[in-house]
């Protein structure tokens, strides 16, 4: 039996300011780097030792992955940045608070952009080809704006080739991501449903610690808190 | 052109208890953490954008390279982590204080030890197998102790394989890593012979910065240092 570890960021300063962020680079509260620390030390308690580590190129992702194993002695393990693993791509509504945004567009027009699978949110009118961290790829990986549907096909090639195979061998995985992105994954992972995915939500800093069989399917799911 | 450039960890605790370290795990010490921070402050004055950073498994390495990577902005870097850029392996002279070290095996010897290309310390009886961190290779990476002249025949392959190539590309290069490993990497760069590598220092969170031409050959070397 493998181990997948999901984890969600610390708190992010945009988290804080309940604003929709996506693809921007915003830094960790210093809430959220004692989440990450804790998640570790989580880690470290229930003796979890991974072959890899997977992470967003984007930093409050990075250095919530770099906190998670420093506290649970594991900061040698390779660790992979990739865009694949970003949080979902918000489009115009980046940067705008979550408030403001049900004023301008309608409460039940922004609930469904954040929780409808299908629905794309306002695009972006320019892509952000002056980020030197997604130059080094065809121009066309660049969203201007992305539905949850959209975050898991570019998200399910990097499982397939870079998560998943390791799992198959029997080395346990970690991956620390997005509110969105982990969705998607966690989707992927629990075989559930468009709508279902609905209600599903991902909390900062609680690992998510799956046993999977042979075929990868869920035979155990664990959310490991502190006792705070 | 191309940079190339090479940074000494911060200061560890076994620097300041001045002690010998090699392959054992120690932390930086908040000097070491500012000192990794300055580093990434003055490559980000100088305007420096890299494609990789490459450093130790050792997480006084590390955590240098990452501190410094996102003081400089340059977080979302792939970082690659290889035994290969581990420090120097100092055999069973680990752990011990190096003026304690005089006392027993006196000055000379000591000396030889420290600063001769092919002198070998006094050896382990056993490798460390127990280290998750090496089980990933075959045993005969391990060494019982090395000479600089060993560190650097275990280095010079990833310098082949992975800094090198990526340099002949045109892509700038950062490499975190320990005063002997960069000595060792130094030495080959800047053509040193074997006696003149002895009075070579590399001092923690100082970058050396390297402009190469296409062959590699050093055209300019400079030290970055803050005003203090």
């Amino acid at each position: 039996m493998v181990k997948l570890v999901l984890v969600r960021h610390g708190e992010s300063v945009a988290n804080k300011e309940n604003t929709y962020t996506g693809w921007s680079d915003v830094p960790l509260t210093a809430r959220g780097v004692a989440q990450a620390k804790a998640a570790g030390r989580l880690l470290r308690q229930a003796k979890l030792q991974f072959s890899a580590v997977h992470t967003s190129v984007l930093i409050r992702a990075i250095k919530t992955a770099n906190l998670v194993c420093e506290e649970c002695d594991q900061l040698w393990l390779p660790l992979y940045k990739t865009w694949r693993l970003n949080e979902r791509h918000y489009g115009a509504l980046r940067g705008l608070n979550k408030d403001d945004t049900r004023k301008i567009y309608g409460k039940e027009q922004v609930a469904l952009w954040r929780r409808s699978f299908y629905e794309v949110p306002p695009k972006l009118n320019v892509p952000d080809t002056d980020d030197r961290r997604y130059q080094r790829y065809p121009r066309s990986i660049l969203p201007l704006a992305e539905s949850l549907e959209m975050a898991t096909q570019r998200l399910l090639p990097y499982w397939d080739d870079m998560i998943a195979p390791r799992l198959l061998r029997g080395e346990n995985q970690l991956v620390v991501a997005h509110g969105s992105s982990l969705r998607a994954l966690l989707k992927h992972i629990e075989h559930i449903s468009d709508t279902g995915i609905d209600g599903v939500e991902v909390y900062n800093g609680e690992p998510i610690v799956y046993t999977l069989d042979q075929r990868l399917e869920v035979v155990d799911k664990r959310i490991l808190k502190t006792n705070q």
